[in-house]
């Protein structure tokens, strides 16, 4: 049977949060082999992005070009139940993904030299966000 | 050897389709065992989201908006062979997804409670689209 | 324990390149059954899609799009350590994706008759790029 973990992020609202660590961690304890590690998050306001981990100014580029791209409030969405930013966070997520397939070699996580995972929260209020690890072997 | 099984869809045109429940039927007869399902659309003018499954105006939303983002009959496409909305939809299946990766628990369909998987065809006519569904454990 | 290989991929800088038959290639050695293939780039500003293998101006068509749809050397793009396409591919690859997974039919990639597998470099500047597939039974 695979391995399988459960992580919980509380966010602070809009913004991404680097999970890399955790998502290492959440493979302690299974087979030390090769396969690929599946990440998903159960939302679909959030989502989960492989970016460059070494210059903080690439995923604030990355933040103010989706606000640009997907705005929030335009008048012409007609679901807006939980405020201005709810159709917006379903068409962000849908454009970036629910779900990461990475490369596991031995057991670990086998990403490139800067490649980190990261929980995108597509919302403006805080949340909680549950994500499963699997690893496939 | 994996569990795999074979859903065809009739779209009646662009639109999204839920297929979550063929997916979960698609999983029986395969090991009740934690693991992953692969959820492939064997076309590049059609894809795979997961979307909010309550509330029917997020996807109306998404519809208007990727109508916008990605237009039919822009005069700089230089191919039309199909039609007006032949490279939009190319250019709208490498935007969202071919494939879709879920946590299964025990066998089962494990998403998020709002979460629903739908076929998005992006071409205007009707089309009969083959996904294959696969289950890893 | 998952069958897995590496290929290199050295681009001439932006645009596509069909890596369909080199991962059919990877294969080889593994085992005869059904499964899934995880195709994955170890880098941050190239990605991989599947697209149209028929007719070229379909790929033509997406890169004058993405040109379009994240410019190069915008003004308001703080991160250009690396020059005017530096925000802009990585952005493109957060659009686009980082890995492919695929059906396996009997150890062999099962796409549909239209689907190819393209390295999308998404940098102007010839890289050298790692992919590491990866096939789970």
């Amino acid at each position: 049977m695979a391995h399988r973990a459960t992580i919980t992020v509380e966010t602070r609202g809009r913004g991404t949060y680097d999970v890399t660590a955790r998502v290492a961690a959440a493979l302690e304890g299974g087979p030390d082999l090769d396969g690929v590690v599946h990440v998903f998050c159960h939302h679909t306001s959030a989502a989960l992005i492989l970016c460059e981990n070494a210059d903080p100014s690439v995923r604030r580029d990355l933040e103010a070009y989706f606000a640009r791209l997907v705005p929030d409030g335009d008048p012409r969405y007609e679901h807006d139940a939980e405020g201005d930013d709810d159709t917006p966070a379903h068409i962000r997520t849908v454009l970036t993904q629910s779900a990461l397939v990475l490369p596991a070699a031995r057991g670990r996580l086998d990403l490139g030299t800067w490649q980190g995972v990261y929980l995108w929260e597509h919302r403006t209020a805080p949340h909680r966000r549950r994500i499963t690890v699997t690893l496939i072997t």
